[in-house]
């Protein structure tokens, strides 16, 4: 485990620089936006979507200085789904990563601004990127997907089906419908996105989307489990918040033995997809060992 | 005047079919997702700013299959504007186009992903036509430019600055930072947009950026003064509502008359950068009297 942690570290180190020089402190107005964005995106966070695009992109051999921007406009994104799903009319989560969440370390007003300006910035950082790609085509492939991902039949949809499910007794298949639009649809994307623009022929991509659908749902799975079992130190969320709000969770669902021999069957699979990919790929499979970890544990 | 009214009421059906083709009425989850995007985008709106997309397009010989995905992208952007603004912790209104505002039609979390999910498909619309464009790079440069005049230095800049503004005595410097950013920038882009998809050369790109621009002011000038002056009946919205804000308008840092003095003159200038068109230009013409229209009566 300790190789693939350096590795993240080292990899956060760089996405976070990149991610800084897309948002410099600006003096002028609007500051407080700006300071807003910064604060959502810059205060923490592993990274894990960013460096799930550069680790695709260096699977299939391509160049770190096309693939970050990308890692860059996922962040944003997340983050910017973040700031909307804890405000007061959706979640109302008060802490995030141990620290007030935006809309109450600023105001509500500038949460909302501050999430739509970082899913536009994203946007435009990928159209910048298209503009002076020699491949402006499949650049454009690339914004497209991941646009399709965080949509309303994407990301945004889960979180509206998940809004939906609150007070109702959840199933499996509610539940499935959920992740894989609500946190897997953007990770399968980033995944997608890496081995797009790193350059990988449509078999690559066929066994990256196998990795990035399984390491979708395991994530999900895991952070259920960790979410039942760990005190708010670990997760920096109040514990148990989720069983509290009678949220639609595997757990629920499948009880917490069951959710358990879930994670791992997911993280047997995503490996599998990797078979034939060289030691290149080997950050791939480290996050996703990391990603299920103590949460496949009996 | 008649016969812009009778062009742009030919051009709002067109687009609105073209809108209504990109999101179907679906029975599948998130059913009330979609319900409140097309609530948001459907139930009318002048379509003023999508017709400037194809006017612009058609004054530089630009085709109709190629200008409109962007004509729909922008309305796309000022529908989830108009939602995400009216929201309860920004404008708090509870009527928009005479009709309840979406947060009041459904839920405030609704209408928050609502406005994301709209946003989102902008750019996935645009970014669809980009991948199919015999140009992808040039389509790549409308997308970055809508981005950029959308985001935290443009529109959403304007809507925190406008925020921030609240209470404080307004001077004009302040009123037009805020309205070339909220207003201006999204009415200029769509200029921009038709023009470049359209294949507007370098000069002709220069004359239709500074038509926009003061077409942009204009059309804000003209607004404060219809809010200032009209009865609810004619503006679907709370009479004098801006003056109870204290928001910063023009006619309450130039008072009535120096405003429509203003509003007149940003007319000529408008009209003046469209000389060198011939006429295929006139329904950008018709655009901008109409917009200043009954304002600029002394």
């Amino acid at each position: 485990m300790r190789g693939i942690e350096r590795y993240l570290e080292r990899e956060r180190l760089r996405i976070d620089a990149a991610l800084a020089a897309v948002f410099p402190v600006v003096a002028a107005p609007p500051h407080r936006l700006v300071e807003a964005m910064r604060y959502s995106l810059l205060r923490g966070g592993k990274r894990i979507r960013p460096a799930l695009v550069l680790a695709a992109s260096d699977a299939v051999g391509g160049t770190r200085a096309r693939a970050m921007p990308y890692a860059c406009a996922v962040e944003m994104i997340h983050a910017y789904s973040l700031v909307h799903d804890d405000l007061p009319a959706m979640d109302d989560d008060t802490l995030r990563r141990g620290q007030p969440t935006t809309h109450v370390a600023f105001d509500e007003a500038t949460a909302i601004l501050a999430g739509d300006a970082l899913l536009t910035e994203a946007f435009h950082l990928m159209a910048q990127s298209a503009e002076r790609d020699p491949q402006p085509r499949r650049a454009a492939r690339v914004m497209r997907e991941l646009a399709e991902a965080v949509g309303g039949r994407g990301m945004v949809g889960g979180q509206a089906a998940d809004l939906a499910a609150q007070g109702q007794t959840p199933d499996l298949a509610m539940v499935e419908f959920i992740h894989v639009r609500k946190t897997g649809a953007l990770i399968l994307a980033a995944v997608r996105a890496g081995g797009l623009i790193g350059g990988a022929r449509e078999a690559a991509l066929r066994r990256l989307t196998r990795y990035g659908e399984r390491l979708g749902l395991a994530f999900q799975v895991a952070d259920d489990i960790l979410d039942a079992e760990a005190p708010t130190s670990v997760t920096g969320k109040a514990q148990g918040r989720d069983a509290a709000l009678h949220k639609a969770t595997y757990p629920a669902v499948l009880g917490l033995p069951s959710a358990k021999q879930r994670a791992r069957e997911l993280l047997e699979q995503a490996l599998a997809a990797l078979d034939r990919f060289d030691k290149r790929a080997d950050p791939l499979r480290g996050i996703a060992r990391l990603a299920v970890g103590r949460a496949g544990e009996p």
